[in-house]
């Protein structure tokens, strides 16, 4: 069977030739129909993040995925049966562990886990893959075609609920919502934020100029685009309004630091992104003083769990058709797969100045790999 | 009748002239046993913090009050019931907001509250104080001669409730806590966390030298004394164990920051200082990082509210005397107050580093006014 594997550090992916998996007992066997790509791939592409299992030269890259089920196994799946499978699964020659028995292996600590296509075990970008059961969720089949959505969806479900947690201990009435970052992601955070009642008021901070289809969708959406470059973070509630909930998906340290004073009394910073070092100078004594005086909180959240799965399926039901087909700007299959990795294809050696020298390709959002035509 | 007034920014503070209050209706008239003196205190003594209500140039000092119902005045307490009032109001003018409403004035922001001793009321510093009974909380009469550690008590009540409300979204078992500071707020803290069975661990950060009573008391709880001098918070998880739950009770914003790096994964630090602006440089890449790959939140916590007096009632109750009496070093009458505020009768001009040249005076831990003996 073809798969799309990556060289950590080659910059680019390429299609291989792998055996179709034999599934153990406990495990069926799925056929991969679409497999979502983003920021985290890239970064295993280029090598700054995660890796192949031990002994291993190459990773099978993906773990937003969508499948029919070719082989239920005995596993009380059935077969045609379409699933989404989470990304976690206990260390090799381990079968579970604490976090893992509890549901919660997106509360694993590093060492207690492998994350398919990103760290220590293979992915989802293969015409077939095989799973324990456990860690395949049923989707009905009329949202298969979006299914590769479930994931990063659930990454906001977790980082929502552990943000409203951090806010359970008195009557807290949300208003208004910060998505920081316009990536694929942060749209569909956008769009999460004012499908519900939540929020009343939703804004999206980005770099973009206008006209542009990301302004549009974020427009079309109710929420208002704030321009990073007009407006720092810090000074967006002095410009619009203090926000209750600050949702970082930009990777940008600064950000994690100026979201404290863009949050309104009571209010919660969730961080998502995952950047690498860097020193930069803060008032500290002002952001400490503030956190305290103001009751705020700032809470980091990484990966998802089988509930975090199931309720973005939820969402994914109510997400109007407009928005995924405008966040979804491309689907490729394996002959153009080049296509569905703008910016490894497009890579060129990082400029001087640590940033990666990536040309914005400025009207890819969100892409994804087809194995299968649906 | 005397009270203990200061003019922010003089220095000291002074016993004064003031005519015994009136109840209004719903209010009744309280005499004060004891006062106790802390950190905030001398922040509004030296005029860093807080100030009189307008139209007042003076004062009355404190906020952590025990006292005895003289006048119920028709509000359903009873004459000779022993009670610790709350600290924040809503502002001149107003009767309530939705804050006070709610029984969570502690979450109110700025401008919809006055705090009594602290900024825009009278505290409690006093003979006799007036209080509208909902701000009243009983206490057992055994209990009143420590009832005056209710309020500094009620904070770490709040702080711990909000730090675990962060972490309720998953199943936390914490094992490790570590209090930063050994001020009379982190070893009644240390002494909660030991007294319970919440952790079956406890450190103390202090930078004081052996012997001394501080230590003594940390060690007799059976918690772990650490010494900052010798292992900054940043190196406690290698020098001894990541912490489940860091609670910052030392203002010094650092600590903000490097707690991060002393949290457990899944780990919360609760921060309660007040510091002054100061900018430094952090790893903020890496601090970001950090909090969203090991799902490490920090929450700012500040006041308290009734329930949380009522928590800290119950606390009270089960710390051993050993203990209440050696952090509570000094109970002085009218006549010897400038005891019972070492750190302002002994202070001197600040040095050129900005740091307040206040004598350590070593053995002081908490102090207390009293007004009526018991």
């Amino acid at each position: 069977m073809k798969a799309i594997a990556v060289q950590p550090g080659a910059g680019v992916p390429d299609v291989v030739e792998r055996p179709v998996p034999e599934p153990a007992p406990g495990e069926a066997l799925v056929r991969i129909l679409r497999v979502g790509v983003d920021g985290t791939d890239y970064e295993v592409i280029e090598g700054s993040h995660g890796g192949p299992p031990s002994g291993d030269d190459r990773l099978v890259l993906g773990h937003e995925a969508v499948g029919v089920v070719d082989d239920p196994n005995e596993t009380g799946l059935e077969a045609g049966q379409h699933v989404v499978p989470t990304v976690r699964r206990p260390p090799p020659g381990t079968e579970t562990n604490e976090y893992f028995e509890r549901g919660e292996p997106d509360m694993a600590p590093e060492g207690a886990y492998v994350e398919r296509g990103i760290v220590g075990a293979h992915g989802f970008m293969a015409e077939y893959i095989t799973s324990p059961a456990e860690y395949l969720v049923p989707i009905p089949a009329d949202l298969a075609e979006w299914g590769f959505l479930v994931e990063p969806l659930s990454i906001t479900e977790k980082a929502v609920e552990h943000a409203r947690a951090t806010r359970s201990a008195f009557d807290w009435q949300p208003d208004s919502a910060l998505v920081l970052g316009t990536g694929s992601l942060g749209l569909l955070t956008a769009a999460m934020f004012t499908a519900t009642d939540d929020f009343e008021r939703v804004y999206c901070l980005g770099r973009k100029d206008r006209p542009h289809p990301v302004i549009d969708v974020i427009e079309r959406l109710g929420a208002t685009y704030i321009d990073s470059r007009e407006t720092p973070v810090a000074e967006i509630p002095a410009a619009y309004e203090p926000m209750d909930l600050v949702y970082e998906a930009t990777g940008y340290a600064k950000h994690a630091f100026e979201s404290i004073d863009a949050l309104a009394p009571n209010g919660v910073a969730a961080l998502l992104g995952v950047p690498g070092d860097w020193a930069f100078e803060v008032d500290g004594g002002h952001l400490h003083r503030e956190l305290v005086l103001s009751n705020k909180a700032v809470v980091g959240s990484v990966n998802s769990n089988r509930a975090h799965f199931e309720a973005a399926i939820d969402t994914l039901e109510d997400l109007p058709d407009w928005l995924l087909e405008a966040i979804v700007t491309g689907i490729y299959g394996l002959e153009a797969v080049d296509r569905a990795f703008p910016k490894a294809a497009a890579r060129v050696p990082a400029a001087g100045d640590g940033s990666a020298a990536i040309p914005d390709d400025d009207t890819t959002i969100k892409t994804a790999v087809e194995f299968t035509a649906i």
